[in-house]
């Protein structure tokens, strides 16, 4: 990958919009613009940051633990931090020049928006939040990350067929959320993308249902929904079926998720508003009068997180762009009953949809 | 544990800084005071948040995906936002009454307090952020939650202890991570509390090491750093050790850790400072010149977060209290060779130090 580049394009950003120097803090935005791996324990435990200045030098800022890592992955200037971020800021940042000093709204805490003004104040900067400057510019994939997500949604699916084919009733919910979090490691996975969900029965109902120890059994709805990490690259699929027959709500459930996926994922072109992809699919729902029970958007982009933009929301007036990837799944949820959830991953192309999936287990019933 | 008594202490502390409502939005703080076990997917995807009248009743806020959740796992009347938190906070405040408003700044992102502050003004409420005030509820451990962090421990314990018969030359660090998460996972464990470190050779000169292909070899250092989560309550413990002999440096460096770890231990018992702790250790290591090899805190506490507060930290001068619970885990990491680090869990008792841990693998060469 060329961070160099990412870099420029990114300071080309900051000098029109009068930003002398941007903290970037998220972790996705700084993997993507360094190549710096290291992960954050939850947004209060960050394994460092990236000090870009608008006309000059990017730096690494972190602390002790991470120095040898940040040394080995970048060829950045690493500057380490004793006694927090904010004391290393207070000489770095008059060294660097400028007078506008940024910060990622979405990726700092408001506690440490509190110390940045403090900061800016002692150092007469002028302190400015920016949102979704890079999460915009990770929303355009190059050829070469397509590729690298091409091969993390393969993995995934290997990985999904694999478990797949070994199900029985008598397992749990947890037992299967294992097999499939172990298969990811053996296959050569970072990890799973997010904690995988299998939901059974009544559980289903629930979309972001917890894997529990109740044993899955013949004839119930089941829904399996999963994604893994390669080479820091996220995938993302959903599928629900039984381990046997199947009733006729079932059927007529999973046959309507599964039309109203394909009118989202036909709607999907360079131009068209993310609103219009989701009416796309949400209105069959809504046509067979089951609106109330699909309660969340349509999708999400995926690439360095798994959740990334754009979303797919039915508010949403932006316009889809090729090179977007985005997830399509929409789900039926009845309490009592179960769930069906079916997901794939678009690439939005010149002339429509790439679907990224080639897993077609119980799609078309 | 009850519930209710947490939450009108709480209220109580409330009344007295003449707060009317606290949005609670830290995941742990949510399930310390309601018993909502919903996990978020960082802090940008909340699976809700708690809204605590001073002088009424609770809300559990959350989004239609976790309702059935919410509503099976707490008692408190569950208020479903559609179209965002801030939409339905709209209407829940003026409800619920009163002038002030506060919200958590350590667990709320900068860009969600700017739509914070511009709803207060629309409501004509003061806005207020508050920091670690149900964090410092959470420090001190009640007899039950000893109880369900002793066994948090003992089954970390007992699946390092499987894991670490089997270790053999060839395994990759990726391997022995594996075998432990997915042992935790088999012994009924919710999963890991933070991801494993298995750290060989000179990475284990890393404190926060990944763990990758590498494989283990014999005589060299290897640290293994594991905790788990049981009853949504933290274990987090650390050995280093070699897979056959070690030569001088291995002795020397492990010894010195192990003395600095006792020298902090010894130093543990209500009214101790927090800085007095972590001295007590790192004098032992910079008496005999390694000073500049530690470079972290000497610990912090476990409990519902496997880092919470209080931090054992050279800059903190808080005292020690009765029924906290603490890491020691004092490290040496020289680049180029390797690291050894030790970590044991504690509770601060009346008279000193009750060590949580039992294992002793290696402790005393």
């Amino acid at each position: 990958m060329d961070y160099q580049a990412r870099r420029q394009y990114l300071q080309e950003k900051l000098r029109r919009s009068k930003i002398d120097v941007l903290l970037v803090s998220g972790p996705e935005n700084r993997r993507y613009l360094s190549g710096y791996t290291a992960r954050d324990h939850g947004v209060g435990e960050s394994s460092g940051a990236l000090l870009i200045a608008a006309r000059g030098t990017t730096h690494l800022l972190t602390d002790s633990r991470y120095e040898l890592q940040a040394r080995q992955e970048t060829d950045l200037p690493v500057a380490v931090y004793r006694h927090g971020l904010h004391k290393l800021l207070e000489r770095l940042l008059p060294e660097i020049g400028g007078n506008k000093l940024a910060f990622e709204s979405h990726h700092t805490l408001h506690a440490d928006s509190l110390r940045l003004s403090e900061l800016a104040e002692k150092l007469q900067l002028s302190l400015t939040p920016v949102s979704g400057l890079i999460e915009k510019q990770r929303e355009i994939k190059s050829e070469d990350e397509i590729e690298l997500i091409r091969r993390s949604v393969q993995l995934n699916e290997a990985v999904f067929q694999q478990v797949f084919r070994s199900l029985a009733t008598g397992m749990s919910e947890i037992d299967i959320a294992l097999a499939i979090e172990t298969a990811m490691r053996r296959a050569g996975a970072d990890g799973p993308s997010f904690e995988t969900i299998v939901a059974s029965g009544e559980n289903s109902a629930r979309p972001h249902a917890v894997p529990t120890s109740r044993r899955v059994q013949l004839q119930e709805p089941i829904t399996i929904d999963m994604g893994l990490v390669l080479a820091g690259y996220c995938s993302d699929m959903t599928r629900s079926f039984t381990l046997s027959t199947f009733d006729e709500r079932f059927r007529v459930v999973h046959r309507l998720v599964r039309t109203a996926q394909q009118a989202g994922i036909a709607a999907i072109r360079p131009g068209a508003t993310m609103k219009a992809v989701d009416r796309a699919a949400r209105s069959v729902i809504e046509a067979a009068g089951y609106g109330r029970y699909f309660g969340h958007s349509l999708g999400h982009g995926v690439g360095l997180a798994v959740h990334e933009a754009p979303s797919l929301s039915a508010r949403s007036r932006r316009q889809l762009k090729e090179g977007m990837i985005v997830t399509v799944e929409p789900g039926v949820y009845l309490p009592g009953w179960g769930g069906i959830r079916l997901e794939n991953m678009i690439v939005v192309r010149r002339d429509g949809a790439e679907i990224l999936n080639e897993d077609q287990t119980w799609l078309d019933l």
